[in-house]
């Protein structure tokens, strides 16, 4: 994955300081790197570290150009261009072009040329393979569902019948989507399930990461829109739409036919109830549970701040008691009030 | 799927209001049916969507059959309706009722007739399939363990050894059963394992969402009775029981040799810390924590409210000095009482 | 698994009192023990039992010996005595030492002897598995990553490519292994992929519950210390590092670039944001949530306790007015000083 610097400047459109034929072995952080790699400075905090780092040449703001004694590549967002550049050096095995032959496709399944499918994978009735798709080993596509052009799912995952995945998808493993929904009416107190008939439609450009759930919808379908990045863990429950380019940090939840805007973002941890809307561009901070529709843009949170266990259970007491201490203090105020108007 | 509306009227035994002969083709909602669809009014809060729907029918209550300009199914319960019908129009693929080429089946395996095993599926030593069990693909059935009649395992599930499941289960993809509980004993700062022995114990009539995890028992086995529902995310700890009905929602943790009633509801994300118990009709709001046992039917919450994360810093902050707020406050009583009795 | 008394005696180191030659079929607690099962006292709130017990020996404490009427094994820490003849009585199968032939082990794989690799198990290219590695069913072993000796890893489990695990670990089934850390920069709105190219570094004799999920780093590695134990359902994101010995249960969270120290525990639930540094011997009660760096040992929480639902809310609404609350009593407090110093 060698490259020369003049390279990488060219490929990231970057004003190249020093030896453009200096080669570029791998990326690393300005303290970690060695002789041979490419760093980057975004974080100002790190800027001393400018002097000491081993790099053999630096992704800088044009500001920091001149504290870089070597070589330097001038961007104006070197935080980007170190996203862009991390491409070159990605160690993740391309996909093999073939069908391994433990792998199980359905002689009604659709594959297209150039489709990767790994060991153990299983391709059901109908599916439909886009061109470049590739299948981990052990992954299985349900009956009727689609991966779209150059989507890539991992090994181990599941994925239910009349699930749509568009282009350029990334799906970690264990995750699964267009499981059924969480839905019972009750019938003199036996909970009789609600059929999930509806599917899930995940749009281009969308990653989702290791062992979520995305459920499938109860009638119509679960809808995740272009763009959208979801980490580790995230439970999408059915008929949720997740808006564009929103991104959800690991461990969230959100609940039924709850609907998210666009360029919203979660922090890990976060619930969502059920039936609600949140406008586009709305934050959350990690842990907290949102229960009301949000209509205006904004972060929101909910919870406590972290104290020392001993100090907390003080508080936590306290808590119980907030209504009776409100209470008291508007009967102490009314107090001095009379007193003050004798 | 399609169906008369006579023949579902039969089905529902409803009273039906119109044209018998009527096809149905699928269900939606008000909103979202088109002709040839059958809806349904269980929320009062979309009464007005009865006269602007294209359903081709809907199921409602005796008061509002008369709102109902087209066909219409009436019933008590329409919820309850509508979960009965949608199990007509269900998309699921049903099992195949034969064992596929690839699939890995142990010879001392009891296999009973009508059983499902998907592709590459693996069935261990003295495992036993009852009458219909569906496998999916990819899924393990450990040593030992036992899948009732007519339980649906979906894809890549993992099942140890020692499992017991019931009739009529269905356990979504990415769901673990029988992994050890988290048991280890102190030794001069070393962590000892102690081996989990017990098993797991699956009643009938129970469904697990998509990556669950319910751990296997220290000595004896984690219980889940008949009729539970748990959603997706369910962490259920060594030794913990679940009394018959009680429903779970996504993401919720119960912790070891804990002990939770018949007919309770835990919302998402909700924690139970360990060897606690907790009576039958117990409801906890979302991401509650449940540190105490409870012997009192009725709903129970902590966490706090959402806010704006700047108005929510400085009730956070006031929060940690709430024991020196109560503190102030007894003392200004006191100090107005003394000046009262002066 | 059947052993005698003394034989059981012997491999703990135990003072046997009574009858050597008595058969241990199994384990039991005091309570559900029966005749030819061996338990144990080591919470004094369980001592009653030891009178009505149908277990043919008690492991316990010297100072409890005088109270058992049968058999005991006096050890000075019954816990750690139960711990350790756990193992006498595992029921979870050994390795076959054998390849399945359904498995599919690339050519370019390195396979020690004793090595065991379940059926349809997928060991990809250059993948190294160590003298007495066990791999499940369905499980797959991705490009250049290695599993240490004795090592066992459950079913279905997916470990990504360049992931190390040392010796004697134990990786429960759905759990995921070097996916890619959730890393993205913003290109005018859009977001672009930080390519996860660093790998996992597993210590020896760490264990991993079921369906966690621990990602790659981002640069550098990913990296969980000799002696960690986590239970099922945790998120380790890219670059963290945990210390050795440090316990995490059902749940956790560690966000990117966060430290944990040697001896930590943390509760289930916990949430601890990124690029913090956890010292040694720090614990976290459930559900709390670290927003900060803790420099000092301790036990740490937030969130608030349970309350019947209808008190709760009015403690949420309180909270959101503690600002409010505290501003008034200072005038209050003010409001009297003036009056006292009249």
């Amino acid at each position: 994955m060698a490259q020369t610097l003049g390279a990488i400047a060219q490929f990231l459109q970057a004003e190249l300081k020093g030896d453009a034929d200096c080669i570029i072995t791998g990326l690393a952080t300005l303290s970690n790197a060695q002789s041979g790699q490419l760093s980057f400075l975004a974080n100002m905090a790190y800027r001393d570290q400018l002097s000491t780092s081993q790099a053999s040449a630096v992704i800088v703001h044009p500001k920091q150009a001149s504290d870089v004694k070597g070589n330097a590549l001038i961007l104006s967002n070197p935080y980007l261009g170190y996203a862009k550049v991390s491409a070159l050096f990605e160690t993740l095995p391309a996909g093999s072009q073939t069908i391994h032959p433990s792998a199980v496709v359905s002689e009604t399944a659709q594959i297209a040329e150039s489709v990767s499918i790994g060991a153990n994978a299983v391709i059901e009735d109908h599916a439909v393979l886009a061109k470049g798709a590739i299948i981990g080993a052990g992954s299985v596509v349900g009956v009727n569902s689609r991966v779209g052009k150059d989507s890539r799912i991992h090994q181990n995952v599941s994925i239910y019948h009349d699930v749509v995945i568009g282009e350029n998808a990334i799906i970690h493993s264990g995750t699964v989507i267009g499981s059924d929904g969480f839905g019972f009416a009750q019938d003199k107190g036996e909970w009789v399930k609600i059929h999930q008939i509806g599917g899930v439609l995940i749009g281009n450009d969308v990653e989702i990461g290791a062992n979520c759930a995305i459920d499938r919808g109860a009638l119509s379908d679960t809808q995740i829109g272009n763009g959208v990045k979801l980490d580790n863990f995230i439970q999408i429950a059915h008929n949720v739409e997740i808006g564009e380019k929103t991104a959800i940090a690991a461990g969230s939840m959100v609940a039924g036919s709850t609907k998210i805007g666009r360029n919203c973002t979660l922090a890990g941890g976060v619930g969502v109830t059920g039936h609600l809307t949140l406008i586009d561009g709305v934050h959350v901070t990690a842990m907290s549970l949102v229960t009301k529709s949000i209509s205006e843009p904004g972060s929101y949170s909910s919870g406590t701040a972290m104290s020392k266990t001993a100090d907390w259970r003080r508080s936590a007491a306290r808590f119980r008691q907030l209504d009776d201490l409100s209470k008291r203090l508007k009967s102490v105020e009314k107090s001095l009030q009379g007193s003050e108007q004798e």
